[in-house]
């Protein structure tokens, strides 16, 4: 009876609310199925009943944590973190313009009456999704990934709030200015002023001998390389069935992208490769990224952009040949002609701009032209005459190569 | 009789050195054809008893000239230049640097019992040219120019000594260090310490109707564009017979390049091209430049050479053009896959380091290494475990889009 009581009072809490839409197209315009498109809202809009708000840790107070239990003062973190070249007074102006954001967004949620659980990372769990109809983070991009890690439900909204403009990109949240105006992306929520956008993400497999389908934190633990090994191995499967059973679905989705590669980033890794079920390619490397549309704009692009200088370099190269390429020996009888700015219209075309040749006849179509010899004898050249250029070896003038 | 006694004379002058060769070939390396190869002189060297010096018109000395009816005196021309935005303290050096290195060479010369003919360019034609032995010419390129001009002997020798060589690029002269000392100049060219070097030439034939053969100089008269046209037309040949006779064959050799084009430099030229007896082309340009191979250093080049600043601006463009492609919508249900530095060898390779897909498998061959999900969760995955990654919509995360 409590789980159909929940249900009720869950389907109650939407009253009047639009869900976000399970398999029919609403009115609106955009891509209409449920695979992927966003979907105006339409005539009615978002408003949740319930919102966990997913608040990241500020460096100040993961360094206040830190040394928390060596009983230091503030006085004694402020040096501290001198010591390590860090700005205290930085650090916690950062904490405190995060701080009050935060605020801001939970008391919008108030006044209208939202019903509100602030978590921070390490009391964030799969029960607060279930409680909540939507979660906020605040933080940045990286708590935005930390509030989606925990959700697996695709039509649970995801938003997040950029705290701190200054040090993060953001890009996974909110455009900046509803940071400071949170009321103001609620009432469009209400509205419908909004558009639903599915972020696609990347599901896991995992089979074979001596796997291990546990997974490790890497945020919580800030484990060092050594650490992070040795962690593996303590939560190491238990079970030798895993030895043996079918494909592990990994209860994790990359919302930006996986990784592949040895922990230590200066060894190599040695694996093999199949994609979209070609064929097996062994390769050595850095290690392999696959990542979403979401990721393609992270570490992926970080990866595969190009990098002007090395660009430069290669142009400079390739520039220099070509000059270089327009010169050739004064004994060698052959001409090389270039037309000047040829204009090619529908009317007049060029089809070669320059290159070798034995001869060149023109004939004038000029109002007032020359042939100019080496710049300093010129004979007229009008519309009618028609000269022949070429050379004869019995032309060449004799000079002399001394050694330098 | 005089014509022969001169013959016999130029013969005899010549005695124990080597004349440039005519056909056969001499000992020594290079090609050997005299259509346009370099021979070594061999045992003999090369020795001439009659040289004209060709020297080149200073700034200077053109001022001065130009001014000289006007009657100005010295202070007068220095006011004037200043007016212009000359510096007539360096023109007054350069013309002193150029007296003494031609005097240098003169002064080298006569040293060896060399006659000597010393002419400025007015004074220089084709009768100084018979007279002499060698043609040297002393100043920058345009003076080497000038002295070939009058050339058509593929025998008589012509060298450039470059007089003034913070101004001139000299790439027709002899190696800089000569201009300071000529006598070693001298002994390696009767010890025969040098190659011959034919530079090819190109030679105009003109026909069709209201031709007109007569030449104009250029440099002498120093002409404005219009003087330039009038100046054609005053030498209009008046033999009406040159409109129905066969090409004329123009008394003008070009070491570096003919140029063909409209007088007036802002004006579109229009004429029909053939290149190699190949089909006639009608064209509007800006003009055609037909250079030998040492004219490909010079006015062709600046042609035809790539600009660095187009070149990087195009490269910009691309550059941004390809990064933007690596984006793409987080909606989109695919997979990139970017393979990290990949190793190849002739053990590893590497078909595709980057694409889109619907699935990738990887079997580990490693150490110790992880899949890492967001930079977040980590999972073994060495020697013996297949992970396969693919997109299901099903796993997609929703987020909403505000209006900006």
């Amino acid at each position: 009876p409590f789980p159909a009581l929940l249900l009720l009072l869950k389907r109650g809490r939407f009253n009047r609310q639009a869900q976000p839409p399970r398999s029919e197209p609403r009115t609106g315009t955009g891509p209409c199925s449920a695979d992927g498109g966003g979907l105006r809202a339409g005539a009615g809009g978002f408003r949740p009943s319930r919102v966990a708000v997913v608040a990241k840790t500020t460096r100040y107070e993961f360094e206040q944590q830190r040394y928390r239990y060596a009983g230091l003062s503030e006085d004694d973190l402020r040096q501290l973190l001198a010591l390590k070249g860090s700005n205290y007074a930085g650090l916690l102006e950062r904490h405190r313009i995060h701080t009050k954001n935060v605020e801001h967004v939970v008391d919008s949620l108030r006044n209208e009456r939202i019903e509100v659980r602030l978590v921070k990372r390490r009391e964030y769990n799969e029960e607060t999704v279930r409680w909540a109809d939507a979660v906020i983070s605040a933080g940045g991009d990286g708590t935005m990934l930390l509030a989606a890690s925990k959700v697996f439900d695709k039509f649970k909204p995801v938003i997040g709030v950029n705290t701190d403009p200054e040090r993060s990109e953001g890009h996974l949240c909110l455009p900046v200015r509803y940071t400071h105006s949170f009321p103001e992306a609620l009432q469009k929520l209400y509205r419908g002023e909004f558009r639903w956008q599915w972020r696609q993400r990347i599901r896991l497999y995992l089979e074979g001998t001596g796997i291990n389908p546990v997974p490790v934190d890497l945020h919580e633990q800030q484990l060092s390389q050594e650490q992070h090994s040795r962690a593996h191995i303590n939560e190491r499967f238990q079970d030798q069935r895993s030895d043996i059973s079918g494909p592990h679905l990994l209860p994790v989705r990359a919302l930006n992208e996986v990784f592949i590669g040895e922990s230590l980033s200066s060894r190599a890794s040695y694996y093999e490769i199949s994609v979209d079920d070609g064929p097996w390619e062994k390769q050595k490397s850095s290690g392999l990224n696959v990542c979403t549309g979401t990721g393609s704009k992270a570490w992926s692009y970080n990866i595969n952009k190009v990098a002007n200088q090395a660009v430069e370099e290669i142009l400079n190269i390739v520039t220099n040949d070509y000059n270089d390429s327009l010169l050739y020996s004064p004994e060698e009888p052959k001409m090389f002609f270039s037309i000047r700015e040829p204009i090619v219209n529908r009317v007049f075309s060029s089809s070669r701009q320059r290159g070798f040749s034995s001869k060149v006849c023109v004939r004038s179509r000029c109002w007032d032209a020359c042939m100019v010899v080496d710049g300093g004898t010129s004979f007229e050249f009008n519309d009618g005459a028609i000269a022949s250029i070429l050379i004869d070896t019995e032309d060449a003038l004799c000079t002399v190569l001394l050694e330098e």
